[in-house]
């Protein structure tokens, strides 16, 4: 298993990198001093700049109370290998117990929110509530990533992808296409 | 390549085996006598009942025009053989072509959407206009997908995840969990 107890700034403008190709996120957040963990597979990039990104938090989940009340949280891609803490994570409430003992991962500080970064996740990306006029009516947050950190390794991970049933789709090989691009005005 | 002109009818409420992990798709519309395709990567499943999608779709294409007058599309899951096809059709606009024959794609006739689905796509969705509040402001559209299409090759088929910079990245192996999810409520 890949270390990413290291990371480096990452430009918030380009968290579609990470995002856009539809992983299943860890998300963290901290309200006075109870923090959760939950695991979200409903998520879109909807602007670069600002960079924002639309989540549905079922109202339900204990995570939805944290996130309105410090209308802050972060988002953290965990790598293939931690699917089991994915799937435990998303099997149970963090209301009674502290995820990240049960689960075994390493809170570390962000820079920019209170809510704890997952350290052995490879890139995370700091969030405050951009908008919250949604939420009432589907759940939805918008929230403007505020910064973004990516290990060194972090494109060397594999993803993990959920299409219900209990089954992800891992990620596999890059296609490039780049110079398809360079041939038109788009990018 | 695998043939796809025959689909079987899919369940609406659970498009998300398609759509949540987070493909690039091909977005049909029609309005009057012009119809147009589009490629599209910012996309979210949003509620299974009604089965609802929210979709980033940039004033700046001639799609936007055709979806808003006429409140309807489909979105068509393509398989990875198609991506020079969807890159292609990114890179260009359909104001004053015809896509269809541009790229070699068949258009057949969806069911309760005037839009065309696209033959060679594994899956596609006939999505009506749910909620256009979010349009002026993010350029979300929110559909409700009231017919679903999968050809019975549909999940052999790999899918493409956009990530910027003109990369891919290819979907790869199923990892099943589903035995971890019987054991809590979820599902």
């Amino acid at each position: 298993m890949m270390e990413h107890n290291i990371k480096f700034d990452f430009p918030v403008s380009n968290a579609r990198h990470f995002l856009e190709p539809g992983p299943v996120v860890l998300v963290t957040s901290k309200w006075q001093n109870k923090t959760d963990i939950m695991t979200m597979g409903w998520h879109m990039v909807m602007e670069f700049s600002p960079s924002l990104i639309g989540c549905i938090i079922s109202s339900e989940n204990f995570s939805h109370s944290l996130i309105r009340r410090s209308s802050e949280c972060v988002i953290n891609i965990p790598p293939a290998s931690l699917i089991d803490t994915v799937v435990g994570i998303g099997n149970s409430s963090g209301e009674h117990s502290d995820k990240f003992s049960q689960f075994e991962l390493t809170p570390t500080q962000a820079t920019k929110v209170d809510a704890p970064i997952i350290e052995e996740c490879h890139a995370s990306f700091e969030c405050r509530l951009y908008d919250d006029t949604m939420i009432e009516v589907y759940n939805m947050f918008i929230f403007e990533i505020v910064k973004g950190h990516a290990s060194p390794f972090a494109d060397k991970e594999k993803t993990i992808h959920y299409q219900g049933m209990g089954q992800f789709i891992q990620s596999g090989k890059i296609l490039d296409r780049n110079e398809l691009f360079k041939l038109s005005k788009l990018n």
